[in-house]
């Protein structure tokens, strides 16, 4: 007898689930439920729709060869009916029904299944502070807020917005509102930082840089308090923690992107299991506790495979690998989804970004030792022209060696997600600090060094644990200079340390490291010394030989002047 | 007592384990000889010094900091001490001696040492032909030769070029010469494809266009026979195997880079082991058979790890990185080199190419029985504007689904790389097709489609194995259908159908994905039929469709339209 297939939702997991089971057996009835009439889009476009990078919204839910994805669509080409605007209400678990109802007239009824789907994503959380209803104050949710923030653009309604919230959603939105549409737009973060869950502080500030130097205002530690404005013509002002007139932000737009939630209410309600998170626990075939049900996508909670806790990990692109995942098992085949590293990107105007694992703050709260290496180095061979500055920062667990997080900015966007992407892989092997260090990526010297900088991170990694690299973070050393606890021997040439020499007088002290063996009696013994060279390599160089010269009180500015400056351009 | 290091050849690896070295051992006496005054340079850029991309030749041996890399700089900055122009004649491995000679006064002599380093690399090989060593007839194999080069063409005494052997030295240099100096160029090479050692038939056929279609010319499965001239003047002219007029190619500067010869002559004499290449065995620790004498670099064979053979691997990166590990393992630390998973890269004009792994036919010749899955791809998700098609070729064992290998090439370099990259590093975990469907790469649009192309082309791979997908290669169904062996079911768009259907009248039947289910009648049954689309996925679908309907004579046309187009030009 044929099975009987109902998906709830027919966003990103529920179409594959259902597409790939059509292919897997020809018989299998097939169900899609959802609660919008728009299905099957592209849900991270959307920021590009509202940019202009995308013209049409069709363009998000059509195929690579521009056929609309609607349930006529699924009907002819599939063989999979979808009911849109159709709601799930509960599971009867004992007798295999879903209860449903219909948007349009509100008539109930049930769905039988032999298999049930739950593939209702998350909802975007809209922070409950005052004024969070009126008009122009948007959530980033599905094509028809889409739509309706793009119209108020192109009306040219728009002067000023604020976004609430700096993760991927909120950037991305900004840019979209600056870059298009010249939009003067205000980010507020109540984190001390941009894309928290993804960065540590020194690549989190060269996205906030990047952000700013492209017109973007970031406001940190700083939260939303109250949207001010009027029920009918909508929002005027956002006031912030901030008590002061500064606190006042003039707008006439409010994007949230504070984050989002789990849509798992119906599915709790029968008792299926949640996580801390609120999202559904599944096993690695994607079941929920009952053998009947699966679930996966933005509702379900993942393992992070190098912390071993649970997490959410909305992304599109986990939904569609795990779709497929879904269809074989309820096909009867064994497949299993392990968990997720985290793996992230975010574009900022022409920069990328990219991470996997843990951050440092994360590996800490995991119960690691976590110890990192920050990088910079060119992103193509050093002789080859046209390349541009590449960072990256390594975490590894001191006791293990192993490698827990990588996080790499820069202006090759591709070539960033490249160095992720070779190791976010292997993180689930138990990659350690040795692996990196001969790791074998692709070498031309329009692509690459031939060290390449995910070898040198290793590199220095592997001094760092070794205690032949004493290194200070960038931000550490600017605090520690400005409290005047440090003094610099800059081992650059003279004419880069010039303007630092006479900002700084005999608190900055220039020898060039090819001088320095030879005039290392100039190197003052007794004070703290921080050592800058163009990228922390000759200054590392530069520390082992004052090592070996029994100077003991010297750092090593990490990613050296290149770090300073894309981190903390208000120093230089 | 301080130990005495001395190491054989200063261009890549040699340097790195003297420089390691002092670092790790500031008491070791660490000398370097060379045959060669000009040391410490980047060799693969050489073709980007004769193309212009780099101005200065001594871009090529300085450091990122824009210091000469020479026996001053190595002596004031890093304390070791380079002996230029000195030439290594034998070693006494019972009294720990090299033997040497100086190349400018003839003098002998003897170095004591504690540890030998072998770092003498390897010498392009000249193919013992008449009139090889005419003017004007050049091997790519150190900077002298590079400048002498540069000059000629400055001279603008080059029109015509023929480059001998289609290797990457040769398609880089062929590119060169093509591009800033306008020199008419043939490449002639004996296989049967361009890069034989790396790519596949398709991959390489799409290589080979991409230089057509830059203006140079490429001449396959011809050797040449004779290059003719004269002694004072140079080289007018070259025969190939083909003997016709066009056999005879006249041109003024010949390039030989028909691949490469260890140098180990002086180190076989001295009884260390020689593998069947030539090339120096050493063990994980990168030591001869002599526990006092290490090896590193083109002059030893490494360990490919998906084949499980020796190989040499003639590689800046690999150089490098072993040059960390034997300066690791000579001050007793315990460091290892496992192998290679042979990853490569290159430019051709505006186009990436990266493969890792075996081809398969090399997967063949070392036993296994290689399935592979061709995918076309944009770049970025298909919504998001200026993205290209990629081509990935992804193989495994059909008995135990094992990666062997990936080939893939497109326009964004540093995107193919990154594809490759993500997969090379697996190899040696025994990475199967089930890892690749669900493999967690970073997802932007502006990077990636939600299912990368990787986990596509793991997908078809898996169909493939489990007899879903029937395939054809674009190249066997262009024979087939030439043949009149088979029609082809065209699921594209009318329009695109079209032209086709003119030429082919009812060989060639187009009814849209969409309209099959219903206008299944209209398929004949008795017919080969292969089926194409864009790029391979509706045509799968489609495929499943009719086997569904009892449908058994039909094929995939791996790739579809877009790999026809970019490996099959002349049919389209």
């Amino acid at each position: 007898m044929a099975k009987h297939i109902v998906i709830v939702g027919a966003v990103a997991l529920g179409p594959k689930v259902a597409c790939r089971l059509r292919r897997l057996d020809p018989d299998a009835q097939i169900t899609v439920i959802d609660r919008d009439n728009l299905i099957s889009y592209g849900g991270c476009g959307i920021p590009y729709y509202v940019g202009g990078d995308i013209a049409d919204i069709e363009g998000l839910y059509s195929t690579t060869s521009h056929a609309i994805r609607d349930p006529q669509f699924f009907k002819d080409c599939k063989g999979i009916q979808i009911l849109p605007k159709v709601e799930a209400l509960g599971i009867d678990r004992k007798k295999k029904q879903l209860k449903i109802r219909h948007l349009d007239d509100g008539k109930e009824g049930a769905l039988a299944y032999d298999f049930l789907v739950i593939a209702t994503g998350a909802t975007p959380f809209r922070p409950p502070i005052p004024g969070a209803d009126l008009p122009q104050v948007f959530t980033v949710s599905n094509l028809h807020n889409a739509k309706d923030i793009k119209e108020i653009l192109s009306k040219g309604q728009v002067k000023k917005a604020v976004v609430i919230g700096a993760g991927a959603i909120g950037i991305e939105m900004a840019e979209a509102l600056t870059d298009l549409w010249g939009v003067d737009t205000t980010i507020v973060e109540m984190a001390e930082q941009v894309l928290p869950a993804a960065l540590g502080k020194h690549l989190s500030r060269i996205a906030k840089n990047q952000l700013e130097q492209n017109g973007v205002k970031v406001l940190l530690s700083e939260r939303v308090l109250r949207i001010n404005g009027h029920p009918t013509s909508g929002v005027t002002s956002v006031e912030t923690s901030v008590d002061t007139p500064e606190g006042v932000l003039a707008c006439d737009l409010v994007v949230m992107s504070a984050g989002v939630r789990p849509n798992t209410l119906f599915a709790a309600e029968a008792g299926l299991a949640l996580g801390s998170s609120g999202a559904l626990l599944v096993d690695r075939r994607m079941r929920t506790i009952d053998p009947y049900i699966y679930a996966g996508g933005d509702c379900v909670e993942l393992r992070h495979l190098v912390s071993g806790e649970n997490m959410t990990m909305p992304l599109g692109s986990l939904a569609n690998r795990q779709g497929r995942i879904i269809a074989n098992n309820i096909h009867g085949r064994a497949s299993q989804f392990k968990g997720t590293v985290g793996t992230f990107c975010i574009k900022i105007f022409d920069m990328g970004i990219a991470t996997a694992g843990l951050t440092a703050t994360q590996a800490k709260a995991s119960g690691f030792d976590p110890v990192h290496a920050m990088v910079a180095q060119h992103d193509r061979a050093h002789f080859y022209p046209d390349s541009r500055m590449m960072f990256i920062t390594l975490i590894a667990d001191a006791k293990t060696r192993k490698i827990l997080g990588i996080e790499a900015a820069g202006h090759q966007g591709d070539a960033i997600k490249a160095r992720v992407d070779a190791i976010a892989p292997l993180f689930q092997t138990g990659l350690n600090v040795d692996d990196v260090c001969v790791l074998e990526t692709g070498y031309a010297p329009p692509y690459a060094s031939a060290m390449d900088i995910i070898n040198n991170a290793g590199n220095v990694l592997d001094n760092i644990l070794e205690k032949r690299n004493i290194p200070i973070d960038v931000m550490d050393f600017v605090e520690k200079f400005t409290l005047q606890k440090t003094r610099v021997l800059d081992v650059r040439d003279p004419k880069e340390a010039a303007p630092f020499i006479e900002r700084f007088k005999d608190r900055w002290i220039n020898i060039p490291q090819p001088e320095l063996k030879l005039r290392i009696n100039e190197v003052p013994r007794q004070d703290a010394l921080c050592l800058l060279c163009g990228t922390g390599a000759r200054s590392y160089e530069c520390q082992v030989l004052l090592a070996q010269n029994g100077f003991t009180n010297t750092k090593n500015i990490q990613g050296g002047y290149a770090m300073l400056a894309a981190a903390a351009p208000e120093f230089i």
